[in-house]
C-alpha cells in the first residue's frame, strides 16, 4: 500500500511561517515523523511539496498512473483558487483526504478543492496530518476490498 | 478520562434515514461499537441523543460541570441554525471535536457550530465517529498535560 | 386510514394571535371542525401542537413508526429556521402536506420546511386546513394503492 | 357560477413535455376531466391556453368584465418574469387561485405572479388542478355571500 | 410634427386599476385630453395601447419607419422585464420620453427600459403625460433643428 | 404591577461564560440584585431562564394570560434564529423591552427578535438589566394609564 | 406663489464641470433664465446654492417656515448619500420636485433623496429645470386648491 | 434534412440596429445567404422572425411536430428574460444550437435560454449564423444515426 | 459632572417632523425637560443641535478637550452615512450613549455611528433621552471611579 | 497560415477524465484528428498542453512573437480563475477562439478568460474543437485581408 | 509651483486619535515638516483642514480658480461617503494625489474619492504625506510641460 | 542594502501590452532606469520577472533567506487571484511595497495581495516604480534602525 502526501503552496515554509498559527515544526521534521508513522504501519509513503499548482496536478496524475492507493492533501495556498487542482481531483480515481492545520470555519476560509475530496479534516495543527494519514489508509483498505 | 458523544437532531434516526447517504448502521449499533472502541482505550464514554437544541445545551453545560475531558459532537439537524448551541460551545472550556458523516463541502452545507469546535472531521460515514473520538482523546491528553 | 395534523410554534395561540391576519377561530374550534371533517370521511385523525421543534420531530418520527398514512403540517414559527424538522421530513417516508393560512408570496416569507413536503397549500385562512387534509387523504390513498 | 381556468406558456404541451416531471395526461385529457368535475358541481367552466403573456392579460381583463367568479391559474412559463400578468391580477377584482403541478420549493423556483393570487397550491401533479378548482369555487361562494 | 404615445401592458385598464394609486381617469378620457392638448400645439398625435410586448416593438419600429418625431412611452407592465423593448428603443433613432404616473423611487420599482430613453418623468399622476408630451415636443424640435 | 424577566439560551451560564465579555456576575447574583431593585420600587418580579426556545414561548404566552404588565427579555442564544419567539412576541399584547449586555452594533450581531420589542437597550453589561427593567416599568405604567 | 430652487453640491460649478455631460450654461446664466421664466408666469422665485448638506437642510426648513409653495431640487452631489436631506424632505410639508440633468438610469446612479420627492424629472440637460419648475408650479396650484 | 432558423425579438431590424455592433447586413441579405448555404449542402431551411416570445414558442412546438431535425436560434431580445421560451426548448426534443453575434462574455450579458441549448456559439458577427448552421446539421446527422 | 446632549440632523425639527412617529414634543420643550432632569441630579448639561455633520464633529472634539464626562447622542439624519462622525467618536475618549426615539430594528434602519458608542438605547420616544441620560451619568461615574 | 491549439489544465487527461462528460477520445487521438483536419485545409498547426497557467502565458506570448495567425484555446482548469491568462490574451494582438466541450450555461460555470476571446464556442464535445478551428481560420483570413 | 494639502474630517485630531494606528505626530508637527519639505524644493504650499465636506469642496474649487498646480488629499472621514467631494474632484482639472496613512486593503476600507484621483498612496503612516507630496510635484511638473 | 523588484504575470510584456494604458516603456528600458536609480542611491537591486505564481513564491522565499531588505512588487496578473502569493507575503518577514501603474480604484479592480503589503502605490504609470522603490528603501532603513 502506498500513500502520497501532497503539500501545496507555502507548505515548504512550515515552521517559519506564522508559527503562532501553524506551530514551529518544520517541513523536514514533519516529513521525518510522517515517514516513521507510515513505516510503523508498513505503508509506503511519498511526500511532495509544490508551490506551483500545475505541478501538483502533474504529481496527482502521476500518482493515479502509478497506482498510489490514496492521497493526503494539504492544499495550502491552493485552497483559495485551486479550481484546476480540484478538477484534477475529480478527474482521477485515487481518493484524496484533504486536511488543514487550522479550523477554517473559525477563520472564515473556504477551500475550493475540498468538494472533490472524500474526507476533510481540520484544526489539530501538525497532528491533523497523522489523523488524515490514518483515514487515507482506511479509505485505501476499504477501496481494495471493494474493488477486489 | 471521559469523553461525551453528543448526537444532535435526527441522529437517533440513523440507519433508517436516507441510508444511501448515511448508511444502514443504526444508532444502537453505533453506540455499541463506540463503547467497545472506548473500552479498548480504557476511556470512559457517555453517549447522548437530543432532538431538542436546548437539551443539548443543558448536556454540554453538565459535561463542563462534571469534568468531562472532551466532547465528540455530530450536530445533525442543529448544523443549520444551532447558534445557541454554538454560543454554548464558546462559553464552556471543554474542547469539542465536531464531525459530519458526509462531506459538507460537496453538498454545499455550512455548519454554524463548527467555528466553535477545536477540530472538524467530515466525510467518512460511520467511521468518522471513530476518527473524531481518537482526535478528542488526543486533544484531552494534550490538555491534561498542559493544565497539569 | 390515519392522518396526523401537526401544528408548529404559536399555532396553539390561534384566534388570539393577530386575528386580522389569522382570523378569530381558536385552536380548540379548529380541532373540533377538523375532527368532524375527518369523521365524515371515515378517516382517523390525531392533532398535536408543539412549540418546541425537537418535540415536533419526535412526533413525526413516532408517526412514521406507528404507520400514520399522511401528515398535515402547519410549521408556524418553525417556518423560518426549522431545518432540523425539514431534515426529519426528508428522513421519514410518511408524506407531508404543508399549509400556511396566509399567502407567503405576498408577505415575502420563505418556509424552509416546504422543500421536504409533497405539496404546499397557502392562503385560504382556516379553510386551508381542510383543503390540505383532503389532499393528504388523496396522497395517502394513492400511496396505499401504489405500495399494495 | 363561472370559473375560468387560465393556462400559461407551454401548458398546451402537457403530456408531451418532460413527462417524468409533469405526467402523461395531455391538455385535452385534462380539459375533459376538468369539465366533468365542474359539471358535477353545477359550475360553469371556461378553459383557455395562452403562450403569449399579453393575451393572458386580455383574457383576464375580459373575465373581469364578463363577471367570472374566480380564476384558476397555472402561469406555466410566465412564472419567472410575468410581472405584467401579475400587475393585471392586482388590477382586477376577480380572485385568482394559482397552482403549480410540482413543488417549487423543492425545485428552487419562485413564481412572480403568486404574490397577487389569493391562494397558491403546489405539488400534486395533475390533481393540483382539481384541488385549486374546488378552492376557487369556495372563494367565489364566500365572495358572493360577502358582496350580497 | 408627429408624436406617438405608446401605452404598455395594463394601461388600457387605467381608471379601473388601483384607482387609489393611478386615479379614476380612464384610458378613453386620457386619450381625449391628450388629443386636445396636441391639437392646441398643432402637433399630430397617435396613441397606441399594447398588452403584448412584441407588438409594442412592432409599433416602435413602424414609428421609426414612418418618421414619427418623438415617442412618449409609459411601459406599464413592461417596466419590470421589458428588455426586448429596451433593445428596440436602443436600435431606433426616434427619441423616447418615458413616464410613470407614480414615483418609482418611493415604491422601490426599477424600470428596465428607462436606460434607453432620453428623459424620464415620474410621479405626477395623469399630469405626467402632459409634461412628458411637452418634453417630447421640445426634444423633437431640437432634433429637427440639429438635423436640419 | 408585575414584570417578567425572561432569560434566553446560555444566560444561566452568566459569570462563567466569556467573563471578559459578559463579566463575572453570576445568574444567581443578578437575580438577587434584580429582586432587590424591583422590591425597592414595589414592583412584583418573576425571573425565568430557558435554554429551550419553545419553553420561552410557553412562558411568554403564560405571562400574557396571567396579566403580567411588561417583560424584560435578554434572548441570549435565541438572538440569531429565534423567529418563533419573535412571532410569539408579535402575537401577545404584553410589551417586551429587549436588552443585550454588549453593543451588538460593534460586534456585527443582529437580533431577530428585536423588531417585535417596544424598545431595545444594548451595551452596558449587567447594568443594562436595570435600565431595561426601569424602562419596562415605565412602559407598563403608561399602558395602564392609556388602557384605564 | 413662491418657488424655491435648491441647488446641491457642485451645482455652482455648472458650465465648468464636465461640460460634455452637463453643458456649458453657467450657474449665473441658468439663474437669469429661471428668473425670467418665473417672472413670465408671475411666480416669485428664490435660488439657493449649497455645497454643505446641512445648510440645504436649513434652507429647506426655512422655506417650510416662510410658506414657500413648492421646491425645485437638484441634489447634485447629495444624490449619493444625502439621507439627512431626504429625512428633512420627509419632515417638511412643502412639496419637492427633484430633477437631474442627465438620465440616471443610463448612468447607473441612484438618488437617495428621490423617494421623498413628489416627482422626479431626469435627462433633458438644462431644460430639465424649466420642466421641473412648471411641474412645481402645477403641484403648488393643486395644493392651494386642495387646502383652500 | 430540415433546419429551422429562429430569429428572436429585434432581429428583423438587423442592419439598421446599432450597425457598429451588429454590422450592416440586413435581415433579407442574411436570409438569402443562409438559403444559399443550406442549398449547397442539400439541406432544407426555414427562417422565421418573431418579436413576440409566445409566437416563437408556437413555432418551436410546430417544428417539433413537423419533424424538423435541428434549430438554429438567435434569441435576440428574448435573451434576457425568455424563460418561457427556455422551458419550451427543454420540453421539445428537437436540438437547438443557440448563437449570438457578439461575445456576451465581453459585454456582461447572460442569455437565459442558453442552458437549454445543446451548443452555444458567440462572437463572430454575421458569420456566427453559418458556423451555428453547420453545427446544427452535424448534431442532426448524429441524432439520426443514433435514433436510427 | 457634565453631560453633553448632541442632536444630529433634523432633530431641531422635533415636534413638527412626522409627529405620528416622533411625537409632538418640540425641541425647546425637550431641552427644558432635559435641563430640569439634569439639575435634579446635580449634573451640568449642555445641549447642542447640528444639521451639519462636520460641526457635530467639532462639538465632540471640543467636549473631549473641555473634559465633558459623557455624551448623549441622537445622530438623527447622520445615522445613515455619518462615517466621519463615527470615526470622531472612535478618536475621542469621552464615552457616547447613542439613542434613537424609534425601534430601528422594526423599521429596518441601521445606524453607522452606533458601533462607536458604548451603549445604544432605542424605541421609547421622547423618554429614550432620559433613559440614555441616566445611562450616560452612570457610565461617567464608573469612568471617574476607574480613572481615579 | 498557422494556428496554435492551446490546451489548458487537465486537458492532457482527456479520455480518462469524467468520460461521461468529456467522452473517451484521448488527447493523442484528438491531436491526430486535429492535425489531419489542418492538413486538409493546408493550414499549419501547433498543439500545446499546459497544466501551469504561466507556461500557457509564455506560449501565447511566443505565438504573438512568431506570427501565429490565430489561437484555438480550451482553457480547461484555467476557466475559473485564469485572470493572468486573460490579461495576456488582452495584451497580445493574435485573435483567440475559446471553446468548451460542454455547455457551461447548463452547468453554471463562468469562464473568466472568455471576455478576452473574439469568439466562444460551447457544447459539442470533441467536435467543438473542429468548429472552433474552422472559426479561427476564418478570423485569421479576414485579419490578413484587413491588415493587408 | 503651488501645492495644496487638503486634510479631511478628523485629520485635525492627528496625534491624539488612535495613536497606535496613526502615530503620535500632531497636525501642527506634520504641518511644520510639510512646510520645510516644500521649501526645500522651492515649492509653495498651502495646508487646509476641514471637518465639513462642503467646505473641502469650496477649497478645492478655489484651488482650481487660483491656479494651484496639484493637490495632496487625505480625505480622512470623507473616505466612506464623500461622493460630493469625489464629484468635485472629477469636475476640476487640478490633479489630486490621494493618500491614506494606513493600508486600507488590510483594513477592508474602500475610499469612494480615490477613483477621481490620479494616484493613490497608502500605508506608510506620516511618511505617506511626503511620498504623496513628491508625487504631486512630479505630476504638476509633467502637466506644466504638457500644457506648455 | 538590497532591494528585490518582483514583476508578476505579463509584466515582461510591458511596452507591447495595451500601451494606451501602460505606456510604451519596455521591460528592458524599465530595468535599465531602475538599476541607474538604485545605483544613484548606492542600493543593490535585483529584478525578477515571473509569469508563474509559484516561482514568484520561490523567489520571495529566497529573498527572505538571502536577507533582502525590502521588496517592490507589481503583481500584474497575480492581482486577481494570487492568494498563494499573498499567503507567502504574510509568511515572510521582508516588507513588500506593492505598486500598480494604473489607478485600480478608477478601474474597479481589487488586488488580493495588497492586504499583505506594508504600502500600496497606484496610478503614476512607469513613475510608480520609482516612488515605490524609494518607499521600499525608506521602509528598509527604518527596519534596520528598529532591529538594530
Amino acid at each position: 500500500m502506498k500513500i502520497l502526501v501532497l503539500q501545496g503552496a507555502n507548505m515548504n515554509w512550515l515552521g517559519k511561517r506564522e508559527p503562532e498559527k501553524y506551530g514551529t515544526t518544520t517541513a523536514d521534521e514533519l516529513d521525518e515523523r510522517l515517514r516513521a508513522h507510515a513505516q510503523a504501519q508498513n505503508v509506503e509513503i511519498e511526500i511532495r511539496y509544490h508551490n506551483i499548482e500545475g505541478e501538483a496536478i502533474d504529481t496527482l496524475q502521476a500518482a493515479e498512473r502509478d497506482g498510489v492507493d490514496a492521497v493526503v492533501l494539504n492544499p495550502g495556498g491552493f485552497s483559495y483558487a485551486g479550481y484546476a487542482l480540484r478538477d484534477c481531483m475529480v478527474g482521477v480515481t485515487v481518493p484524496v483526504v484533504e486536511l488543514h492545520m487550522t479550523n477554517h470555519y473559525a477563520r472564515g476560509i473556504h477551500s475550493v478543492t475540498a468538494s472533490a475530496a472524500v474526507a476533510v479534516f481540520l484544526g489539530l495543527g501538525i497532528e491533523t496530518y497523522f489523523h488524515a494519514f490514518d483515514a487515507a489508509v482506511g479509505v485505501a483498505r476499504k477501496r481494495r476490498n471493494t474493488d477486489g
